[in-house]
């Protein structure tokens, strides 16, 4: 089977919503997609961690067969975020952001990993992103995701990684903040004008929409009656697609839509917990029952 | 076939776009709803104009077969809105409110039209929607709309409203703001309890949803390139709906999904002109391209 390279965060966080809160639980943005993607495919993690990083708490992902070889130990603290949402589940305010070893972190990807077919530069510094893209070899196919941060900051190397991907995830707020086109059908077209092949908007619950030159295609939201955290959504989602993909191999359009489709559905597995704790429990079989669902909540005749 | 009943507003809009903007343009809830339900039925109107209406403006309704019996004439001012759009092209602030003839409204269906099966209760005060209900003979299937207006103003009587109709018609930010719950699907959920069978939320360029205790459907906002103003999309999509409805007599889930379906394309015609233009130029057949199209882009195997 192939296999997929993931770069991206690995940190602690204190999340708290109007519900409920959580502390010092895994998170991070290569970590929410390895709990998903893992379902999938092998996969191989480049990132950093402190010295008190509890990694007994990625023996799941270990069991699921993820090589944590590009896993980088470093004397000092693991990056921490604690953020707290506001009752619409949606709008979240940071209250404390710590880089710690992640400030002066550096992707270095580990000779074994350098052919790895499929890759997904998670959200990290554009920057960072690129050093990844420099040292692959010949990669059969490369996503990645971003956050608004970088789009005021580092706005010149976010085009480039933009322009040098074959998929580009964003949310519908990212696409309309980098393309300055509040038309999400037009803001696609800008964004695909800028390099990528594909284009995916994220929606929330609104689901999500897949753009190319020749696709447009839509998923809804998989309508779970228990959101806990949204925290990780957007990477677990980009872990399902990415996951099905390298699974199949098959890069068809019929297959990426496909693809979308269990991205939605991990999503919702997602949201049901703090942290990856949904995404450690389930299995693939668990995702099919709500891809059938899916099908049924769009399909008309 | 089958006759379909719409109360609401007639009025003269002047409408500001970021792009252009448009006077003394056709407007109201019952006049983009009759635009679009026209297309597939019968169609009795009841409102309220001013002598200074422009009533040949209505002839393409009149061709289409639209009943203006209901429709008074009296001394005095038209229903006046103006409304300035965001950028985004959802965000809006109304300028001018010149209730004018209707501020003394109270609707009287005709004795031809009190038999009628299908009604379909337009945004206006909620205490009218129950004088028209209290006027009607048995109707088979009541649908009413509303608007955030009236949640904090009216709220009492449009609580009477919900319990009494089959199909309400909501936005989600008034399914929120009815409900006090910012989960949409709780939300539906809650107005399910509170009366009709079956919630439509309108999401906008998100698309709807329609539920029920045993059905959820969800359709995406046909993807048109030209948003010119979205002034009447929730109307005109609700006149896709109940005329879709109204023209099969069939109201099985099977078919409530297809009706959902014709909702959401009526509507991408709608937002591609000012007032009720393009909705004047198309036909039953410019609708099923759309419908295959909508087919496309949500199924998937």
């Amino acid at each position: 089977m192939n296999s997929l390279l993931v770069v991206g965060s690995v940190a602690l966080d204190d999340v708290e919503t109007p519900e409920s809160s959580v502390r010092d639980a895994l998170g991070g943005s290569a970590t929410f997609f390895s709990a998903s993607a893992s379902l999938f495919a092998p996969l191989r993690l480049v990132g950093i961690v402190g010295n008190d990083f509890p990694m007994e708490r990625t023996a799941f992902l270990k069991e699921r067969g993820v090589d944590f070889e590009g896993l980088e130990v470093v004397e000092g603290k693991t990056f921490r975020w604690s953020g707290r949402y506001d009752r619409n589940l949606k709008d979240r305010e940071t209250i404390f952001l710590g880089l710690n070893v992640f400030e002066h972190f550096h992707p270095v990807i580990p000779e074994s990993y350098k052919n790895t077919p499929f890759i997904f530069l998670a959200n990290i510094q554009p920057s960072l992103q690129l050093e990844v893209l420099d040292q692959l070899e010949k990669p059969l196919f490369v996503a990645a995701d971003t956050m608004n941060c970088w789009i005021g900051k580092e706005m010149d190397k976010l085009k480039e990684v933009i322009r040098r991907v074959d998929l580009l995830f964003v949310n519908d707020e990212e696409a309309v903040e980098i393309t300055d086109d509040y038309d999400l059908i037009h803001a696609a077209g800008k964004l695909i004008e800028m390099g990528p092949e594909l284009v995916v908007i994220k929606k929330g619950c609104h689901g999500a929409t897949i753009n190319s030159k020749e696709l447009y295609f839509t998923i809804p939201a998989y309508p779970t009656n228990c959101v806990v955290d949204p925290t990780g959504a957007g990477d677990s989602f980009a872990g399902g697609v990415m996951g099905y993909m390298t699974r199949t191999g098959d890069l068809s359009q019929k297959n990426i839509k496909k693809a979308l489709v269990y991205g939605a559905v991990v999503a919702s597995f997602a949201v049901e917990s703090f942290s990856v704790d949904r995404l450690e429990e389930i299995t693939l079989d668990d995702l099919e029952e709500r891809i059938d669902r899916i099908r049924e909540i769009t399909f008309f005749d």
